[in-house]
């Protein structure tokens, strides 16, 4: 069986499973005081080339996007967000239990622009009864987006002169960030995204660890305490060593960036031999996440040796699909594919 | 060096490790839809005893009682607890986070007796403007509880008892159960607690795995919805199965057990020393914890060799301080440490 | 000057006031356990032709709909409401605030229908990822609505039934349920609400009263421990008579309705006016409400005699305004607009 | 009969009343954005002797307490304050709903001391776990207490400047306010209190208003864009004025401080009468709410003509009991329970 429903369904990439073996029997400290966690911080700090930023640990993304949204919002503060964004569709209204309200634009291809931006700040400092609406207070985007598509340089460019020029800090979701930073035409490496946001995470479990998401800002006094502000969400890992020893292997070897070239070059095969087949795109991704039509006699055929997902309702003749490719994609799943089509 | 600081210190149990490494390369489905967590489930109902329960996996214990807590309680209601529970201490104010008072009891060693549950109640409905109360609405106790104490047969059923006459559930906190359940002169076995009691949590992370615990239930009612729950609280694990396929292995081989009695053999084996030596405890454990109080100038000598937590604030000449044994202190620890005293 | 800015400008009708002051040096239980409140309680349910039901006091209207949304939501669960509705827009978040999303309908003249609460139902319940997503907990509608329009007793009807269907409390926010009661054209009276809905409440503020909304449910059991709950959102007044007192007198004396008809006849007035002078509408209210598109020219002259809002920033010939009457309208004040124009 | 329950058991001062009345019918904007409003606040800073603070009105006390703590702390901060006091006791869990734990120190007749919280917050530096447990954000005292009693300007200047000295708050409130200042051998004017905390509250609804509770700082900068965040809390009263017109009353002809002489004055005879009738104080307050311990038949006796509060549950032979007076008591009711008893 090919399994390409999505990019955690394998455990973690062999060589960051071989560094957790390594270390298990060893005697450290919790809660991500001890060397591990360090030594993974400074390698990430060093690649984003920051001097004086700040990094933590978390488990989970939902968990994550909530815990720094509420740390960087005012309690009568909104987050602007695409409409189709992860926080604003599927993570179970996390980011309103903590009291915070979506503020939403409408996606673009799963992005949203400066203008967009811009336009919603104008009108809400325009209205004098803005006391009785939510006050935006940072923008949220993802990169990838949902939707596998990939901000420019220059859009996010745009993006964070809007922000700053209105003092929100910009926060980015890297769930696939090692697949967004090898997109197909891409022109953003992760020293350019720490530069060009105040807060983003860096996505382990998608992108070769069990578990794991990593949280950069170049201005650590925008995440004051936030070790306890991390307990008080039910999200700071007692043997907080698992995650610096897997961010820590991560960062070493190039792994991080293997992984995302690797899971984007099968991507781009499978795209290739789609388009070839002559099926049409409903989104064109340059990541690891593919979005094709497909007709129902092919999806019926093909889905005996091949596992992924609708998008959607399936329709009457032809359906929805969706292909993720990750660093667990077995090399020869698309000359398979190919085959079966 | 001996490490007795605490009992998160080291990765997971070899044979833990061993069934991660075995399954890393499978792919399976996400968020515990995996054969492992279905197998995990299985085996810890059955060895509660329990053909109709639920059981639910999550990462680590101050999620775990947040969650619980903030799906047993209605808004408006409040959770009866000792002043020393880790809910009340040491969990950053993650109850009162999501909006709950904890109501606290004065412990005794730890622990909360019937008489005082049954007590507050007695009160807070004489009082009839307790509509400007928080109204209790479910009791939470710790096993072992946070001083290594653990209740007995008699004085949990008659806790049980008193909640289930006012209607409310009572929770269980095992963060260290493994250990209670081997606790020197300890009544109560697994089976027993899962029906002396509505909810409860198996923990993991102190326990044998790299992290997890498992919530169990007798009245899978009590817990609507309760994996979107998680979600929204940020604890649903993408790879669930890293919790199926720990839970699985610690509940196979009579593992959980074994674990439980090694760490109680080696902490009765330190109190035996330390009691020989004429070293005063000031809580009586029967658990993995042990609470002594020794001269400054012994701390000083051993602590070279031997690491370990003060409790509170080092005296003047004589200080009170903590040793915690687990799975992974090795055997010849004890032993080392007799020698240095 | 002339005031149609909005309709909670002037204090309360003299026949409040009277009342008001009649009572004032009594000396009687505080928190609504008086016998005004009591007798206000009766008026209210006989009115709404309800054996069985309960009716609860609060101050104002953002108050009363995030404690009655609160009560009524389980904490993963989410409202359905239009997306011009006052709790999505000029609440400054207080939904979000108690940790529940608004799932949002593109309203049409401020309403939605049953069509499209049915379509979102069926689309989540399709989607079997569903527990990653806020479940639909109730509907929210106003009557009348933001832009002044009411719903037909088919549409009320047929929107009551989806949502018994779904088992989704329906819940109406009335803030100028006297106007709309009294609406041009319209065919429901209080009665027909009060069994077309779940909960509802019926405005003050806005009709009559200093302050206050009386919340109205056939089904006391879906406000458990309310008066507690009340307390909690700060909404319970200390006296809380003066709530019994006014409402009381609201539900003497047909006076409820006396001010809704002559709100509206006034409004109706005016919109034959304007609609003579050939000033087009941008929504056809049929209630206190009524918007317009004046060109600037005509504004700048009538604005240095009448006081009105624009509706969204004003535009560069012409503008959006909106014109409110109330009871505490001066009957000529038509009269002088008609003059001025 | 004579009503000595409590202090909000009749209307408004008779010279309130009149204000209102007499400002019934005018049009004025809503949400405090009109010239009575203006004219309180500037006589009630004027009276605190402040150049450049800042006052705000809210409807009533717990809202207040929630909204300003809310506004005055962190997320993972929480509040410390009395066992006794009002927000942890009476408020059904306001605080914690908004996310606050409570953090109590025990009370010494209603207060608590600078001692206290020094000592608090060193043991919280000292351990170096802090970071799981809540940080202590701001101070929360009563003045009047509780229990009657007030703050020597001794003790408040001490417990200052020990808030001072680690950076926190210190919230009075001040519900009773009138009374305080009015203290038998009381040594704080409003103008001390004004100078002598971050911010208080001078309390309406017991000491003269029909409600109404006026917030008061010194820097403003402590309660940003606070408008918006009453909405939030639902306490922004729609038409605002009816809170201006009624402090702008209270502080005009000296009316505040002849209320809280009054009521203190006839607490005093009451408190002279019981005592030399001896009966025994539980509690010997300055102020106007008095406690007792009065033989069970004497209370008998009295109820048919007398209406107050049992302090806590009835006893065997004596019970405790609280009289409390205000501005609305009749003159002659000491004289008439002197008669009685």
């Amino acid at each position: 069986m090919i399994y390409l429903d999505t990019d955690y369904m394998a455990g973690a990439h062999p060589e960051v499973m071989e560094a957790l073996n390594e270390t298990n029997m060893l005697h450290t400290p919790g809660y991500g005081e001890d060397d591990f966690t360090c030594r993974a911080k400074k390698l990430i700090l060093d690649t984003c080339g920051l001097d004086e930023g700040e990094c933590f640990f978390m488990v989970g993304g939902t968990q994550t996007n909530a815990t720094v949204i509420d740390r960087l919002l005012n309690r009568n503060e909104g987050v602007l967000a695409a409409d189709t964004s992860h926080i604003n569709v599927h993570e179970a209204g996390a980011v309103e239990a903590w009291g915070h309200k979506i503020l939403t634009l409408q996606n673009n291809e799963g992005k949203i622009s400066a203008l967009q931006i811009r336009s919603y700040l104008e009108d809400f400092y325009a209205d004098d009864t803005h006391e009785h609406m939510v006050k935006p207070g940072m923008v949220y985007i993802s990169f990838p987006t949902e939707l596998g598509t990939v901000y420019s340089k220059k859009e996010l460019k745009d993006i964070y002169k809007t922000c700053s020029e209105f003092n929100l800090p910009l926060y980015i979701d890297g769930a696939r960030m090692a697949y967004g930073l090898n997109a197909q035409g891409g022109d953003l490496c992760l020293k350019e995204i720490a530069h060009l946001c105040d807060v983003f995470y860096i996505g382990g479990t998608k992108c070769g660890t069990l578990f794991g998401e990593a949280i950069v800002t170049r201005f650590p006094e925008l995440l004051p305490r936030f070790v306890s502000f991390m307990k008080l969400h039910g999200g700071l890992l007692a043997k907080g060593r698992l995650l610096g020893i897997q961010f820590a292997t991560l960062f070493s070897n190039n792994l991080y960036n293997r992984i995302g070239k690797y899971g984007v070059e099968l991507a781009m095969q499978l795209k290739e031999v789609l388009i070839k087949k002559g099926f049409a795109q409903f989104i064109d991704s340059p990541t690891n996440q593919q979005f094709f039509i497909l007709p129902n006699s092919v999806i019926e055929k093909i889905r005996k040796e091949v596992s992924f997902e609708y998008w959607g309702s399936p329709g009457q003749i032809e359906s929805k699909v969706r292909f993720v490719t990750s660093w667990s994609t077995p090399p020869q799943s698309i000359e398979k594919l190919t085959e079966l089509l």
